[in-house]
């Protein structure tokens, strides 16, 4: 097992180069801006290229790298997540939710272009992220009952099931004094579950038999949440330079986060320690794991 | 050909029967409302049992039937195609939107559960959907390709080429001058590509022959057309006590009509056209298409 305190070079690599192919692979499969209706296609644009990580769609053509398919076998579902992940943050966004400004740095897709059509470029994308995932069947050796399999995965893991009642939860608990069960439930479902999704569509895919398919999705559910509690900290002591917003805004409107809770010393510790389980999930797949250790010894570190 | 002048018995008796299949199956389907998120799960239920006529999902068993499947063979699709109907009435009603504080004689979704409630229903009844669709596999006789096709197909009727699209012209029209090209794109797009996607869908499922698909394709091409301006007419002149709406309140915000275009009169002349031409594409049918003729007749007939 790789340790998770340095990072080597290759996986910087692996992620500027899949990052590039999910960019213009979005570009692709986006309608332009120049045509009908315009003011929709525009709100989408905005929001899918808003300087996102990627990491939802990276985690997918990685997963599917450990069942040995290629990352263009798998673009369009890749994307797919990616879309799934820009609706919910439109939405998220929006007056009657989050009440957000801006988002990276951006005014959010309603300041840009009115809450109708950022309701609408939300439905809109989610739409496309299905008709892209059942695009995928085309890509030689997906079978359609592997990508019908990972369609179902999709659905529920954004359903109430998953990120719809994660942040229905967040909404709900907002104000209340912070707990740590309610902290860890809304963060499982509102980050985790698509994340995880993310993992076991690569999988599913790539047709991983069911220990393979098991690792992927605990490390999923481990590396899902000591993502999300990265982010709560990053929100507390980050710099708002590098996140694109201003830091303490959770705090602010006292929502549901790790340092609310545990305080961010402790968070931290939590941090590591579901990196760390993500890591050892892993432990069946030998070296095909490398790459997604790497990823979450990463993700970790990071800054922004 | 038959007339359009008469209702077959049989056509009615079709309609309680399958209606009532969908309602038990919708039923089915839906997460509880006492489970959580149970505010979410409430709205959804709410709007998805607001007494609707299960149009859309009565196609796609009425378009199956013509290919000889059972309407329990497609089942799960049909629901999946009246819960994306269900999700667009929702965030359409909305205050952004076209602020609906009623339909169907009942409160809307979001004046009775909150706004960030109901557009986390409608999106959960958005993902549920293709979760639905994707589970129509697993009925024996439907080939996981064609459900892959049935899922592309309802996800490219409900994006900016259809569904979202309409709703946007719709929106950016509202204020302007009725026109009659305008009506006629945003109709087709709003209403009509969900209906038509309801109709292919059946087809798709079954396997229907070029021929056939053909038929169905542009019997719903003119059937939804004229089934939304039969519901431009109610909206100026039927009584409030069978639509469960104010009747003219399409006018008081200029929105885009038939009636408001080409007048009452020359309205039902467009709706009668409308229809006879729908009954004509399914002469390739020969007697398998009499039930969607004694539909369409049926629909042009009623009265809410």
């Amino acid at each position: 097992m790789k340790g998770t305190s340095q990072r080597p070079a290759d996986i910087a690599v692996f992620l500027v180069e899949h990052g590039r192919l999910v960019e213009d692979a979005l570009d692709r499969y986006l309608p332009s801006a120049g045509t009908s209706p315009q003011a929709v296609h525009a709100a989408m644009r905005h929001s899918v290229f808003a300087g996102g990580k990627r990491l939802r769609p990276i985690l997918v053509m990685a997963a599917a790298e450990v069942t040995g398919l290629a990352p263009e076998d798998v673009l369009p579902s890749a994307c797919a997540v990616e879309l799934i992940h820009t609706y919910s943050l439109i939405h998220d966004d929006l007056p009657a939710m989050d009440d957000s400004p801006t988002r990276r740095g951006r005014p959010t897709c309603h300041v840009a272009f009115g809450e109708a059509m950022a309701v609408l470029a939300g439905d809109a994308l989610h739409a496309l992220a299905f008709e892209l995932l059942a695009r995928n069947a085309a890509v030689e050796g997906c079978s359609p009952a592997r990508v019908l399999a990972a369609i179902a995965e999709l659905g529920r893991s954004i359903g109430t099931a998953g990120m719809v009642g994660g942040q229905a939860l967040d909404l709900l608990a907002a104000g209340a004094p912070p707990d740590a069960t309610a902290v860890r439930r809304i963060h499982r479902l509102k980050t985790g579950s698509l994340i995880r999704a993310a993992l076991r569509i690569g999988g599913i895919l790539g047709d991983a038999d069911p220990i393979t398919l098991g690792a992927l999705d605990r490390y999923g559910e481990h590396m899902g949440l000591a993502f999300q509690i990265v982010d709560d900290i990053l929100d507390v002591v980050g710099e708002p330079s590098k996140l694109g917003k201003r830091t303490g805004s959770d705090a602010t409107v006292a929502k549901a986060t790790f340092p609310a809770v545990f305080g961010v010393e402790q968070s931290r510790r939590l941090a590591e320690t579901g990196t760390r389980r993500a890591i050892d999930a892993l432990a069946p797949l030998g070296a095909r794991g490398d790459r997604l250790r790497d990823l979450a010894s990463l993700l970790l570190a990071r800054e922004h």
